[in-house]
């Protein structure tokens, strides 16, 4: 297996990258072929010939998206070997993204999940997966601090990666729709500042 | 003047009525005017009877979804005197807008939000205002809880309506996108005990 990519493997890369920063924008919906085509300065002739449909190309780019936003928080979780430490590296991560987005239109997750409806159920299906395997990263985290001692015991490991979640994902929304960072921080602080009021006294 | 709606005027109010249903739930760059013709059952031309383009029809269904949900805020705030029962106020309404929904869609703002980019300018600028405007509600509560001593004087007005925000807004995006409302329930339980945190003792 030779480990450089094939002309074709590298033509598929480009469009996938471009349709991730285009649709990240502009919504995968808003997106047309036509657009793509003139964005990567292929022809659509070329763009079926990677893609069988706008809807497999999308799919694609959500993927590499989803891949791009999840090898910062394998960064910030290298090394984190307490229950406590990863949940604030997860946390302390959107501080990152607010301030250096890996995509232009922020979240993937969060974009497909407001965009995606009945009539796009494999890219809700997709956005569903992406966020469940977040929420797991996050409960997961919050069960072993229970079972460790460093967590209160009343901890609903579930319940609290919604509560993180949902005030990340707002806090995303929020500095998106005031181009202001400042709401970012303000819902890492607030999140910060309960994670310590979950913490066993001694155990922070 | 009379009271009554002329026909016209109750044209155009089924099409703002219908399109900010669809709107809601399809996204407002996905949805076109043939889109609301079949929806309404009208001919294109009779839309553009009424509006002169896509965006004027879209700000009008924005506009009309945005009252909609600001209807159950006004009745919820009625007759609560103190700052601390109006936040609570604020805060519950999401209960009641994640058990029946006003619009199939979801809040117009978070839509519109995540929706609208730099292609949209109008639309974009609609969302700050009514979401600016729902900052300045939930800040002269907070405000108004400090200069009374119900609430702790280190409470930033302005932190504090963004977090309650945020965390509603990401709370609406989760429970849409799971279809559960179980972490809007979460998401408004986590923030009323955050207020009770921020009342001064006795003050509760």
């Amino acid at each position: 297996m030779s480990v450089t990519k094939s002309k074709g493997e590298r033509t598929r890369q480009r469009i996938v990258e471009r349709a991730a920063d285009v649709m990240s924008v502009r919504g995968y919906s808003a997106t047309s072929m036509a657009d793509l085509a003139r964005e990567t300065g292929l022809e659509k002739g070329s763009l079926y010939n990677h893609f069988d449909s706008k809807e497999a190309l999308a799919l694609a780019a959500f993927e590499y998206s989803v891949a791009l936003v999840g090898r910062r928080f394998d960064e910030a979780l290298a090394g984190q070997e307490r229950a406590i430490d990863r949940l604030r590296a997860i946390v302390g991560v959107f501080r990152s993204l607010a301030d250096a987005p890996p995509l232009p239109g922020g979240d993937p997750v969060l974009n497909m999940a407001i965009e995606s409806d009945d009539a796009y159920p494999a890219l809700l299906e997709r956005a569903q997966v992406a966020m469940t395997s977040w929420q797991k990263l996050i409960g997961k985290a919050a069960k072993e601090g229970v079972v460790s001692g460093e967590l209160r015991p009343e901890v609903n490991p579930r319940e609290l990666a919604s509560i993180i979640t949902s005030t990340l994902e707002g806090a995303v929304m929020m500095s998106k729709l005031f181009r202001d960072p400042i709401h970012m921080r303000w819902a890492v602080d607030h999140l910060m500042a309960y994670l310590d009021s979950l913490v066993v006294a001694g155990r922070a």
